[in-house]
């Protein structure tokens, strides 16, 4: 049985799990006032160009999510959000337990366009019957493996500031979406673009860690104080600098986003060589064919995967992940099932 | 220049006033332990007919509805609520205030059916990644001026119980509901369908207050404690009390509805003589007629209301509310106008 | 039987009823947009000298409190307060429910001093590992019936102001703080020392009602939405505007805490001329006498009052309080009744 | 320079890194369903003798804290602990954070009394102005190295019992309570007399985690939504997993803990001997010796430690911390210097 139901279904690249044994048992200070994590700090500096940028390593997503939304909104504030974004659709209500609504909005593809924020920023007027929205949420690659162009993401950015609001990045795939072939957005244009975002090891080599990163340095003001009382803050954060240190020695980072990119690609075009269709279109490492269920039947005999979403009697769509830690020899033997 | 903007410009209704005046010196408990306190109780108990249903007093709607839902909610649970709804569209986000998600749901005129409710709790079953839908909120008559019929309140109930989700009906115009032309339910039927809901007295008579019924007992069971918390235990409770000790002798809750009833009728009818269209099929005291322009602005002359929304280049629908104080005078000369 | 035991025991001054009286049946627009409300804005600020101070009313104590203490602090700030403050003691955990530590610190008579401020501050260094003491709470008078001079209030207001603090007072029983035989303080001065502070009406002569007074206009940015957003705002905002017009029109509010303090003063002269000791050493209008056991059980025959505290097996401490309504003719009689 | 300065300088003990580098490559579930996670809870629960339990691994301790609290205590409900308990004194506020007030408890040496829990439930009677005490949170060992007898567990426990409150301890060291010389208790013990409580790791041999153990399994119904909702739960799960199940083979957690209580005791032998004092009675990994300045000044230029409390002009405490991973070679080198 081999699973592409998840990008985290392995523990760590070699090269941080190296790092790992080579430094434990050094001393070093806790709370994330280590050498590794000081080392990891500047790399990223280095890489969106900015010295000054804040930056904090956290354990998970939801985890990073409900610590920028809370530390950054007033109690009456909001985030706007696709409906299918991380913050409304998977995350027990993480945002609106910090006392936040998160106000929703319907895309197509997971996407959300400058017109949307324009008009939900136009139907919470009437003050203060209505939340004030105060920040724009987005993640890419989106939950359904899209991904935003240097375009899109410009118009959102200056809608954003033009309106008020804070644009915050949900990274947990982002080393996918920079590394997609329809990609034209570096890790400094994301920077530029963002007040704050966060870049994902989870999924992508990693252990455990999100790097959050304030390119707008005031909103962190505030920010070790929540890690700290949200529960985020952990003694050994020596765990998250040495990963983040490995991950962005050597453009290992995006190396391993591309193998997953790759991978998926490859079963991409195999789907698409037999005429199937997909929920939506995705160009990194989450792919949703819609398969005859005979064949999902028979697939899932050697490999796991999520039923997606029931399409009529005959099909259904199948979600399928690929990862840093993808084998190609399984990816090969799997495209073979299908033919 | 006469106000139809809503149904809380006047003060109290004068059978109110009296028992004011006529109590205002006489030393009584406090935090709602007075004898009109117990005797409003009493009184709501035995329309019901249940003299076990626990009762507190409170002064307004959205205050109702965050003490209703804190109260009864584990964190992780969340409420599903029309996407119009007050809770979900104008409490300047309360119920997200008190950690708790509410889950719109789109409907065309304010309703939710049973087959909404379904549907929702359907889609929240991926535990422990999403809330846990414990609870349905829907107001009578809605912000639409709609209202539910017995069947339809009647399959959305057996939906609940069959869910175990609780149902809460926010009851701020609750008399306008039970006492229009098309309604078919009564405040015991109201009682014995809900698990807790309430009656408005803000927009109906009083000068504030709301009555939340608990006809699930169980769920009051903490209930005092936490309207202490929320900064809603008034130390002259007395005050909220004597409205309803009044508003329930003689028929009095009813009667001041149904002349609100009447009043919105008479300029509902009025404006389908003169063939105009309405957003809506309201039959309480809220109205939506679509009008042209010039005419709007010529009724602006000695009348306010609210623009509600734009329509086209020639049209756009307003809102015009009546209460237990509108002069029948006024809506004839209204009336007048249109003609 | 004659209550003692609170200062909410009746209804409203007689003036106040007659203004609901007289313009109960003006329509006014909702939502303390109110002439009345406005009205009752420009008499505060006049007499606190500042136009430009922010006020806003709300329904009683504890409201107040939270609203200030929630829209001012960010989510890792705490407020200081004596142990004894009502914040601490007595609202069910309503500062915590919004997510803030209050930090108390023993007093021996319910006032804090500049030093508990300056060594509380101390102790709060540690960042990020505590909370960041933002706010120190204090009652004017307080919850033991003393009050502050004007050279303690300076002294506490300067190291605020020092230490970056906000100082709010709750002024619950302000009227009688600043009415009190060994008062110095005006109502200009308890503003000029203060960022927020509150007038409670509803221990003197009101229905219900605090006036919460932001002289430090900055803090005030988005109270409305917290006012919404906690449920406080009235849609009849009518009738809190209503109370502080007429309890600030002809020196009534002092006038009534005046009363309230006289007739306190004849209660605890008399307790003094037969011996008596007291918990504390109130200068208003709450006493707390050391009394036997027998004579207390005698006064409980014909008075209703607070046991507050066992003192011995002989002795225990009760609570009298007075109120702009106490009848000086009952107060002559439970003189008569201890001698 | 050698750090005495906490428990978490080094990375983990070498049979949990040989695990994490034998399973690396393994695909496993996410979310905590991989099989050294169930592993790692059948030997807790065959070691508590409670194969009911319900186990849950999260990051750190103020984590394990305010997870455990908030999907607990109903909004109205408080939590009883020392005043120099992690949750009041160094957690910014995180259990506040969530809603509940904690109720702090002077003590002399860091431990409650059953005495204590009485005398505090009895406080909180005035309901509904009060909150309700519902829990009764505890650490073993304490903040200040003193642990809980058998005798003393029993008492506390049957006092929250009776009272109906819940016991929950917090055991970011419990592995050192429970190796200390002067301990009675088992971990059995602590499981049978608690309603819930943790077993740290971070602390003691792991890189991270604590595991949380509900005897009482009623009290974890909801726990798996908390734990995604508050950020806690980890995508690799079996990170922890793998730590808890190598701590759990051959008495590992007990031996670590063992040595690191070794070691404190030579220290504080040879502070002893020397004629030095301590605040407090610690007999576990932490001490606190009472030195001169000038001793204080010469140990700092070769060890890293925390100067934890001034006592006069020549006299400070220190605060030593040993761990699993203390090099007995560098306590005797602290040694000689001391003599």
């Amino acid at each position: 049985m081999y699973s592409f139901k998840n990008d985290y279904a392995e523990g760590m690249h070699p090269n941080i799990l190296n790092r790992i044994i080579e430094t434990n048992l050094i001393q070093q200070a806790g709370y994330g006032d280590d050498e590794y994590t000081l080392r990891a700090k500047e790399l990223i500096q280095a890489k969106i160009e900015n010295p000054q940028a804040q930056i904090y390593f956290v354990s998970g997503g939801t985890q990073a999510n409900l610590l920028v939304i809370s530390s950054i909104l007033r109690t009456h504030q909001a985030v706007i959000a696709p409906q299918t974004g991380h913050i409304f659709a998977n995350e027990t209500g993480a945002i609106e337990a910090t006392g936040h609504k998160v106000i929703p909005v319907a895309t197509t593809n997971g996407k959300l366009t400058a017109q949307d924020i324009e008009r939900m920023a136009g139907e919470y007027g009437l003050r203060p019957h209505v939340v004030e929205p105060k920040m724009v949420y987005i993640s890419n690659s989106t939950e359904l493996g899209t991904i935003y162009t240097k375009e899109e993401l410009t118009a959102i950015s200056s809608t954003c500031k033009q309106l008020g609001l804070y644009l915050f990045i949900d990274g947990a795939r982002l080393g996918h979406a920079l590394t997609a072939d329809n990609n034209d957005l570096t890790l400094k244009d994301i920077a530029d673009l963002t007040d704050v975002f966060y870049i994902g090891a989870t999924k992508n080599g990693g252990l455990l860690g999100e790097a959050i990163v304030f390119n707008n340095t005031e909103l962190a003001t505030y920010f070790d104080y929540n890690l700290k009382q949200k529960g985020a803050l952990l003694a050994k954060g020596r765990l998250l600098g040495l990963q983040f240190e490995t991950l962005f020695t050597d453009n290992l980072y995006f190396d391993l986003a591309s193998h997953a990119n790759r991978m998926a690609t490859k079963l991409t075009e195999a789907f698409k060589a037999k005429g199937y269709h997909f929920l939506g279109d995705s160009t990194t490492n989450q792919l949703f064919p819609i398969l005859p269920l005979a064949l999902i039947e028979e697939l899932n005999k050697d490999y796991d995967f999520y039923i997606w979403k029931a399409i009529d009697q005959e099909y259904a769509a199948i979600r399928l992940i690929t990862s840093w830690a993808t084998d190609e020899e399984m990816v090969n033997q799997f495209i073979e099932k299908i033919k």
